[in-house]
């Protein structure tokens, strides 16, 4: 799909940024981050690289814009939560939301920003403090919602964390995967951890029933 | 750390590819897939270019080579258990000690098949495929394991597949990252699953302390 030439001369610069951005999300799913150069990211966004290049300077840049909106994105729905008169409603409402409604597209460019933080020291570093961030984000909001003093926000978080992550690898590798199962099972845990019901940990000795 | 070579010269067909893996597996790790020439490949494995395409013809013949090897170690791991008198004690510390004991490296080159997944139809192909195995063997392995008519055999694999692939994600992302704590909720939910006890998911209605 090309964009009209007058694109570029139209709207605001904001506007003009989350259109680059469209562009590049397109292009690094479709060709990966290192096969796209930004001569590709220019032509995909219908714009000269020299007008290109006044907005982003380099892919890396643009890396660190698409993290930058994902992460307001995540903002917009958090104070969704927060206005909502039933918070632990909402952040089930708002899970299951995420993960049922994610497009391949998202969940691919998710996995090249993840593959590029292996090796790029910058996206690493934006990687880790995502990463903290939301950690930090979920113990305080399990903390603030659990119904149970034997909620432990931190083993909540080490379980839900990896399950998160590990739907939106399905929604990418596997085109016909489906996340309702996963989501509904994500949605127990949450509650059961809240109410401080999670299965306990099996220690030494052999099982009951082993 | 460079190879003499003579051990081009030496060694028999098998030790040979074996030893090509492990180089590449080495710098797909460093330069990920696309960065990766086939001479930077034969240079890492100290083979010349004429002699390494005797073995892999393309980049892709050696992440599919690479591939196969992951799941030929897994089915040593599977004749492990199979050995073991005890098979449900054997499939839960199998899989602890895997998600304990994986390299950086490993997680990382698990990573970048994903990613390359999502745009070469081949890899595609083969991950799917691999996917599809996986499944069949763990619900198998869970009805022949369960000690209760309760347990749901697809339910625990919709569960645990992705919190599986989730861990991965962690050791490979997030260098300080300990697996532990995700482990040993993965370990209670298997075994939890297999006894018939998961938490129940949750219906229609406001949560009983809402």
């Amino acid at each position: 799909m090309s964009i009209p030439a007058s694109v570029e001369a139209r709207g605001n610069p904001a506007a003009r940024r989350e259109h680059i951005l469209d562009a590049a999300e397109a292009c690094f799913v479709r060709n990966g981050f290192h096969r796209a150069t930004m001569q590709d990211l220019a032509r995909e966004a219908a714009m000269s690289p020299g007008n290109f290049y006044r907005y982003f300077e380099s892919k890396e840049a643009l890396v660190v814009g698409l993290v930058e909106r994902e992460r307001e994105r995540g903002a917009r729905l958090v104070e969704e939560m927060e206005r909502s008169g039933d918070r632990r409603g909402a952040l089930l409402d708002i899970i299951a939301r995420y993960f049922v409604s994610i497009t391949r597209a998202a969940a691919v460019l998710r996995l090249e920003v993840w593959s590029e933080a292996t090796r790029n020291p910058a996206i690493a570093a934006l990687t880790a403090r995502t990463e903290a961030e939301t950690r930090d984000w979920f113990t305080a909001t399990f903390s603030a919602l659990a119904t149970s003093p034997d909620c432990d926000p931190d083993r909540l978080y080490a379980l839900l964390a990896p399950l998160m992550k590990g739907i939106l690898v399905g929604r990418a590798i596997l085109p016909d995967y489906d996340p309702g199962p996963a989501v509904t099972e994500l949605h127990t845990l949450l509650e059961t951890g809240l109410d401080g019901r999670l299965p306990r940990a099996v220690t030494a000795g052999p099982p009951p029933n082993g």
